[in-house]
């Protein structure tokens, strides 16, 4: 096992006994290096396999002077595709010509890059941009209608590629910046990045490598290629080495992407002990429970009860959104917090929560999710018939949005019924640990969601969250390579389920529209609080 | 195990139970139709291996559409690389769409290309030309002087595909031609040439590949490469299908090159049951002596007694140029044939042969293989102190040439029986078969060559003549995928000997220099016929 993409290899000189050709005393040396792997389960026991490498031909044009100026020494950076280990460049073996990855989020709305020292495994900056597809589509399905018409398909690969490169120009400008280091050579350390780690969802990894994603939204929802190899950064396009590669993370299926297998990958939830949960709330709300013995993903384009649902609650953080709220149950007094405590524009997912959360507990919300007018006193109003709730400022709630968000609320909490308790078989309080991914999960705060019904109750200090886990999951296998196997590992050990929105399925979710939950006994700590 | 590399597959159709991708279907499509393998020697017994495939992800682009036009079925164009199969192309399910392959001899002073219908394995059309780089540098080792100069190795690249990729049109304009196909339509089917199997001597492969070949030629001898990966066409310039691949045999070392293992794979030499020899005789003598149980292999640049040797005997084949001759012993008379039955130009290497045999044979040249004046009656003169033989209208033999021819023989003898007696241990009764192959041997007398001592004097019978034994080594493969891995197991077991020209060599090579030899007990027949 190696622990770097990046290895020093000592070649044995040649001679008269010993005249092999360059390239095989260089894949001699890297198999020196790297030894022989002991398989895993799935391989018969103690078995031991001599791993191979390939080296691309083209790469072995200059490799005999170099080896000789370099006195037999070389700096190998590898990466490994489904047949194995694969050589990706040869360089002199000075430490003065660092080599560079670039982990990548690539999100529906959001793309996060961050650059990544593959000798010191030291993170060296990250930048974020906006996804630019969202300019010709704002959501998923638009995209890949889009994608079908004549050359609509380019035209999304290349925003995003574009944009990229662009973006990872800057993020080596910024390093060379904070280093000291004259700005002129920023395309320098471009040419220092060898390898890219793109952790997205099916479509947007489809989009990504220009391959045609129509069927991925029709049934029965097939992608075109779930493991792709890793390919040439030139082929698409990318401004790194020339000689760079580009991994996508793998999908599952076309409602289950590679940032899941990141996320999964980051949470090590496939070594865990005892079953764990991973919650990822993005466009479609995907959740993985397991643990080291087995993975069952839930996922899918979940019927009308989800539509819009739960990634539509609330406004995208940013400066003035309210994303806390406290309301005193006596005085009735609303407390909201901002972003860089901003005037008031608008709520956030979290906020939103914490809104139904306080409301409910203050008893200005009942129990079906409607507002009470004589507990929500003058902030209560209505207008055309519709009652409306005045947070803070301009800022109001609707009975509108209101329902909107118990519908959101009850979907996410009969999805994760559904999965814990009729497909695992286990109840909530097995989990050990109950795992927030996404953005959106970064600034829930679980009490509030528990106290409306959207997550189980169970104890606070099970829940974690995991922050950009797809980006942090890119980022793992770029410092350790053994997340080749960790992935395939999980790969194979997941069982998809695709949420189908049956009587069963609709039962539960009525029953889930309530405050926190019609089953009350579901919420002893809620009930204790409420009144 | 499968018979062709054009393999028709049939894919489970998606279905809600049955989600999987596209590509991954199509490779347990390509599974099933490949089945698993069961590996040779040097593997644990009865092991099997499923087969895995390498899908270009490029390729994916607009499967997911064509699969669902073609009905689920397609047409897959595999090809192999050092970790295993590989995917070139996924055509439509029809039959006419064909495709081809071509096989290469890339030889330092021909080059020929053959057409291949992968399909039917028919072969469509052979085409041959001068090596264009000749014209910068006659042989090889100019030609690797010229390589390290500024774009020399660029420039001698691109004279062979340039030429190459004419030929290969002209390739296809002939079979269209013969097939009554319009004209018109020829770069149709360089379109639908997908694989290229090429089988040159090492230096020939490197310049090919555009590697630098310095140190081909400099102790210790040094290839930058034995078992190049095959690479798309594209990256060579090669005009065939955008997808196409390029194979090159493997060397095992400098002046052992692939040209030589595809020989082997043609004469079946590792399969053989009892020992046999193939002699090569190009720009230097390579002999492989074994069978199925092992592989012996020598070349060399052999030191000043081989030194413009073997292969410079005669003149290139050509229209008028003597290739066999028959002297009277009685009457003297000489009864020569030129090619195309043309006025007498010269003579070449067989027809050297011949008139060596006649002439020592009719006692015009003594065992030391000096001309008898007296026997040569009018047809020998001298001119500045040097005798010659009039062969036929202005055709001349002078004793430095025949000096030459002396050297010649005595130095393939020398090389088959060190190879043979000191390191195989064998005597030359113990061969089962002797291979002659290269364009040289195609014309050769193994009688002649017998009764100058040039060839062991075994059985007539056990001499057979491959012909262009690279050409159709090259063309095996591409008929029979299985081919590859009996070129990995040539490779891997075949010990090669680097010709030492020590002084052991020297004695033998002294004796050797007689006619036939001075230990006459070698020769038993020749001994019969000489006076």
């Amino acid at each position: 096992m190696i622990k770097n993409f990046v290895q020093y290899i000592e070649l044995e000189e040649p001679r008269l006994g010993n005249n092999t050709a360059d390239v095989e005393r260089l894949k001699a040396a890297l198999a020196k290096n790297i030894g022989t792997i002991e398989k895993g389960r799935g391989y018969p026991e103690n078995e031991r396999i001599q791993e191979k490498f390939y080296f691309p031909t083209t790469l072995a044009a200059d490799i005999p002077l170099k080896l000789r100026q370099w006195n037999h020494k070389a700096k190998v950076v590898l990466f490994k595709d489904s047949m194995g280990w694969r050589v990706v460049d040869v360089l002199a073996p000075e430490r003065d010509n660092p080599v560079f990855g670039v982990a990548v989020d690539l999100g529906t709305t959001r793309i996060v890059l961050r650059l990544i020292n593959l000798e010191t495994l030291a993170s060296c900056g990250e930048i974020g941009f906006d996804n630019p597809q969202a300019k010709i589509a704002p959501d998923v399905l638009a995209r890949i209608h889009h994608a079908r018409t004549e050359d609509g398909l380019k035209e999304l690969q290349q925003l995003v590629i574009s944009d990229m490169n662009q973006h990872i120009h800057e993020l080596c400008k910024n390093y060379l910046f904070s280093n000291h280091i004259d700005d002129s050579e920023s395309l320098l350390i471009a040419h220092s990045i060898h390898l890219l780690t793109v952790a997205g969802n099916s479509a947007m990894t489809h989009l990504f490598l220009g391959i045609d994603p129509s069927f991925l939204i029709r049934e029965p929802y097939i992608p075109a290629v779930n493991v792709p190899e890793p390919l040439d950064a030139r082929e698409l396009g990318i401004e790194i080495n020339q000689r760079g590669m580009v991994y996508l993370f793998p999908n599952i299926g076309s409602y289950f992407g590679g940032d899941l297998i990141s996320g999964i990958l980051f949470a090590q939830l496939h070594k865990k002990d005892s079953p764990c949960i991973m919650v990822d709330v993005g466009t479609n709300a995907e959740v993985i429970v397991g643990y080291r013995d087995w993975l069952i993903a839930c996922a899918g384009a979940a019927g009308p009860a989800l539509e819009g649902g739960i990634s539509n609650m609330g406004m995208t953080a940013k400066p003035g959104v309210i994303d806390r709220i406290k309301i005193d149950p006596v005085t009735g007094v609303v407390d909201v917090h901002t972003i860089d405590d901003k005037p008031p524009i608008g709520i956030c997912g979290s906020g939103m929560i914490d809104l139904a959360a306080e409301l409910f507990i203050s008893g200005m919300l009942d129990i079906r999710g409607k507002f009470v007018p004589e507990r929500c006193k003058d902030r209560y109003f209505e207008k055309d018939g519709v009652g409306s709730f005045r947070v803070a400022g301009g800022i109001v709630l609707s009975q509108v949005e209101m329902n909107s968000l118990t519908s959101s609320k009850a979907a996410m909490y009969s999805i994760l019924q559904v999965i814990i308790e009729k497909t695992a078989g286990l109840q909530f309080d097995d989990l050990a640990k109950f795992y927030v991914a996404g953005t959106f999960g970064s600034f829930i705060n679980p009490k509030s969601a528990i106290s409306i019904g959207m997550l189980p109750d169970i104890p606070i200090d099970k829940f974690e969250v995991l922050g950009n886990s797809s980006l942090e999951g890119a980022a793992k296998l770029l410092i350790n390579p053994d997340a080749f196997d960790e992935i395939e590992q999980i790969r194979q050990s997941i069982t998809y389920i695709e949420l189908n929105v049956n009587q069963e399925f609709m039962n539960i979710f009525s029953g889930a529209k309530f405050y926190p939950h019609t089953d009350i006994s579901r919420f002893p700590s809620v009930k204790s609080l409420s009144l």
